[in-house]
C-alpha cells in the first residue's frame, strides 16, 4: 500500500520547501516519527499551507475551554459526515492519543450519539454538526442550549471555528485525494 | 468502558437461551474468543435472532462470486452511511481479517471511493450504496454497469441482498443502541 | 397486464421448491386464493426466503401490544417512503382487510399525518418513519415520547423491528422489480 | 369516516357561492355524482378557486400532445412525492378512469419507474419529477432527452406546467388538510 | 445583455395578444415604465397567463393581515430556496419599493433568519419555507405557533397560499428560463 | 439599520488591534472608503483573522488561470448555497466591480445555470458547487470534464480551494451573525 500516491498533485521534496515550512515539518517528524501527509501534499502550495497551519494552530494548539481531545472529537465527527478519509484517520489517531482512549475515535466517527461521552460533549458535537452541515439555521436557541451545558461564548466560537476550519480541510483532502499515512491507522489503539 | 450497557433492552444469560441459539453462540465464542454482542442483544427475541442468523448465513457464509471480504466491504460502507456503530466496528474487524489488510476497513467506512480497491470493487460499492440509500431509482442501467465489470446477475443479487440485510441490522442496532465489543476495535490491525 | 414479468430474476415452479416452502405457499394459496408474488420471486433463493418468512412471522403474526392492523400501517407508511410498489400494494390490501377500513391504506401510504388515526397511532408512525429514514438520530427522547402514548418498551421494539424488516424487503423488491399480484389492488376496498 | 372535517377552514354552502362557481360545481356534481372536496374547500376563497379552476382547465382539459391520462399520471406521481393525500387519491381515480386501467394509479403513485408505462411515458415522468423536486437544475439536456422521445416543445411546456400547477395544489391541500371524498378511493377499480 | 433571450419559448408581440391581456400589460407598462418579462413570456399561453394573473391578484393585491411588503418577503425567501432567478430579482425589487428599504430584499433572499425583521415576520417566513419545502409535515403545532405571533387563520392561509403560488411560478420560470428585465436589478436601491 | 450589531461577539476598536492587522485594515479603508465588517468582526480573534487573510490573499489576490471575477463567482454561488448573507452581499459587490457587470452577482447567486456566463464558467461553477456541497463524490471524471473546458490542474486546485475556503467563512459568518456593511448592497450597480 505504501506506494500509492498520496495526492492527485505533485508532492514537493522537503528540500525544495521554504525554510519555515521545512523546519516546521522537521519538528513534527522529530516528534511523531513520520511526516503526516497533510504537510507534504498541501506544500504543493506553500502560501496556502502556511495559512492553513497558522489557522490550525490558532484553534487547535491554544488554551481553550475545550480540551484538546474535545477539539479532536469535533474534527472526527464532522469529517466523517463529510466522508474525508484523511481527516478521520489522522485526527482519529490524535483523538485516541489525546483522550488516552483506544475506542473513542471510531465511536465518534460513526455515531457520536452512541459514543462514551458526557451529555456536555454530545451537546458540543450536536452544535459542531450543525455548523458543519446546516450553518444557515444557527440561532439564539443554539447558544442558549450550549450555555446551559456550561459553555462560554468563547467556547462556542471554538466549537464553531474548529468545525468551520475542517469544512475547509475536508474539501481540500477530498479534492486532492489526500492519503492518510499508514501509521495513523494503528496509533493509539 | 466495559461496564457500559450493550443494549437498551434486557440481555439474556446464555443459560436462558434456547439450545440451538446457545450452541451456535458457543461455537462462535470458541472460534472468536468472545461472544459478539449482536448475539446477546438480539437474543432478547430468540425467534428474531434465529431468523436473522439464518438470513445472515445464507448470504455471508455461502459460496458466491463475491469474496467474503467483498461482502464485508458492502456491510462496512453501507453501515457507515447509516451511522451504525456496531456494524462498522464489528464488520470492520471481520473485513480486516478476511482481506488480511489492516487499513481497508477504515478506508471503506469513511469513503470507499478513496479506498485501495479495484474499479470492479468500487462499482460493487456504488451499487450497494444505491440499494442502501436510493433503491427506488435502481434500473436496467445499473445492471448493465455491473455486468460490464464482470458481475453475473447472481452476484448482483448478492450485492443488493447484503446491502438490504444490513439496512435491517443497522436500524436494529441504532434502535437498541447495540454496543460493539471492545475487542473488535483492534482485531486485525 | 398479467403477462408482465414479476421479477428480474428467474421464478421457480412450485414443484421445484423445497417441501417446506412449497407447503407454506400452498397454505397461503388455499387461504388467499392466489400465491402472492413475494413467495415466488424470493423463492429463487430458498434459504433467503425461508429466513425472511421466519423473520416476518416472528414479528407480524405473534401477539403484540400493536394490533396486526397497526403493524401493517408501519409497513405501508415506510414502504411508500422507500417507493416500494410491491409492499405498498400488497400490504395496503392486508391493512384494509385487517383494519376493516377500505380507505386507510391509501391514507397511510400517502401521508399518515392526515390519516384517520389516533394520536397514539400517529406517534407510532412518526417513530417508524424515524427508524426507517433516520435511525442514526434515535435517542432517549423518542422512547419517552412513545411511553407517553402508552407504548411499552416491547411495543417500541416491535415498531422499530417492523420498520427495520421492511427496510430490507423494500430494497429487495426494488432490486428485483418484484411485481404485486393484480389481485391485491382491489382487495378489501 | 364521512363526518370528518374536509378542511381546517370553514367550508361554504353551495348556496352562498358566487353564481359562476355554484354553476360550475353543479355541472361537476351532475357528471360525477358528488362534489369533489377541492371545490368546496377552496371555495372558502372564491377568487382563488376561480383562478385555480381556470389554470386547471387551461392545462388539463385542452387538446395536447399528452393524453388526458398522461397528464393525470404527472399529477399522481408528483403529488405522491409531495405526500398530498387529496391529489393522489382524487387524481388517482381520474387516472384509472381515463386510462381504463385499475392498476395504473397505484403503480404510478408509489414508483412510476416500475409502472406499466412506455419508455416515453417514463421519460415524461422523469422530467415531471425534476420540475417538481429540482427545477433549479433543468437544462438543455432535459429538453434534448424529451425531444428524443418524440415530445415537442409545447408538450414539454405541458409536462412542466402540470407539474408546476400541482406543486401549488399539493401545498394548498397540505395546508388546509383537504380530505378526499370517500368515493374517490374505489372509483375506476 | 439586453439581447439575451427572455424565454426558451417564443415571445408574442403585444399586438398579437388578446385584448384583455394587452390592456393589462399596457397598464403595468404605464405604471412601471417597462413590461416585466413575466407577462411577455407567459403570454405564449394566454389562458395560463390569465389564470396566473387572476391568482396573483387575488393574493397579492387584496387587503390582508399581511402587508404587501410582507407578502413580497414570502416570495423572495421561498424563490431563493427554489433558485428562481426571475422571482428573486423581480420581486426583490418590488419588496425594496414596498418596504422602502434598499437592503431588505438581499437579506431575505440569502437568509431571512439574519434579516432586519421582527420575530413575527421571521415566524411568518419559517412557515412559508415549510409550506414551500416540506408541506407534508404541516400540523396543528404550526398553526399554534403562528397564532402565538398574532396571525389569524386567514393570515395563515395567505402566507401558505403565497408560498404555494410561487412554488408554481418558480417552476415555470426555471422551466422556460424566464429572464428578469435588467431594470429590476437596481430598482429601489 | 446602521445601528444593528455586526456580530454576536464583541467587536474590537481599531486602536486595540495588533499593528499588522490595523495597518492592513487602514489600507482597505483607504481604498474602499469603509472597513468591511469581516475585518472588524473576525478581529475578535486576531490570530484567526491573520490566518484567514493570509489564506484569502494566497488564493484571491494571486495570478491564476481564473480571473479575479471568476474567483468571486465561485464565492457568490457557493455562499448562496450555504445561505451566508455576508459573503453573498459583500462578494457580490466585488464581483460586480471586477466583472464590470451590474447584473452578474444576483444572477450567479440565485442560479448560476441561468446567468450570463460562458459554458466554461458554468463548468467551473458546477465543480465549485460539488466541492462545496458534495466533496465526497469528487472523482477522475470531474477532472476530465474541467480539462475538456481548458482548465489546467492548477486551475482546478484554485476552483476547489476557493470553494473550500468559503466553506469555512460561510460557517464563521453564520456562526457570529456577521452583518454586511450597508455600503456593499449598492456598490457596482
Amino acid at each position: 500500500m505504501s506506494d500509492q500516491p498520496i495526492s492527485r498533485y505533485p508532492v514537493p521534496d522537503l528540500a525544495e520547501l521554504p525554510d519555515d515550512l521545512r523546519e516546521r515539518i522537521l519538528v513534527v517528524q522529530e516528534k511523531t516519527g513520520f511526516v503526516p501527509n497533510v504537510f507534504l501534499t498541501l506544500a504543493h502550495r506553500p502560501d496556502e499551507l502556511r495559512a492553513f497551519l497558522a489557522y490550525h494552530d490558532a484553534l487547535m494548539e491554544k488554551d481553550s475551554g475545550l480540551t484538546k481531545a474535545e477539539r479532536e472529537m469535533i474534527v472526527v465527527a464532522t469529517s466523517n459526515a463529510n466522508n474525508c478519509q484523511y481527516c478521520v484517520v489522522a485526527h482519529g489517531a490524535i483523538l485516541r492519543i489525546r483522550a488516552k482512549n483506544p475506542l473513542i475515535a471510531d465511536q465518534v466517527a460513526v455515531n457520536y450519539r452512541k459514543a462514551d461521552l458526557s451529555p456536555r460533549q454530545k451537546a458540543m458535537l450536536d452544535f459542531a454538526m450543525k455548523v458543519s452541515q446546516d450553518s444557515r439555521s444557527i440561532g439564539d436557541g443554539d447558544f442558549e442550549t450550549l450555555r446551559g451545558h456550561g459553555f462560554s461564548d468563547e467556547d462556542i466560537w471554538d466549537i464553531g471555528a474548529v468545525a468551520a476550519l475542517f469544512s475547509l480541510s475536508n474539501r481540500m483532502a477530498n479534492l486532492i485525494s489526500m492519503r492518510p499515512n499508514d501509521e495513523f491507522y494503528s496509533l493509539g489503539r
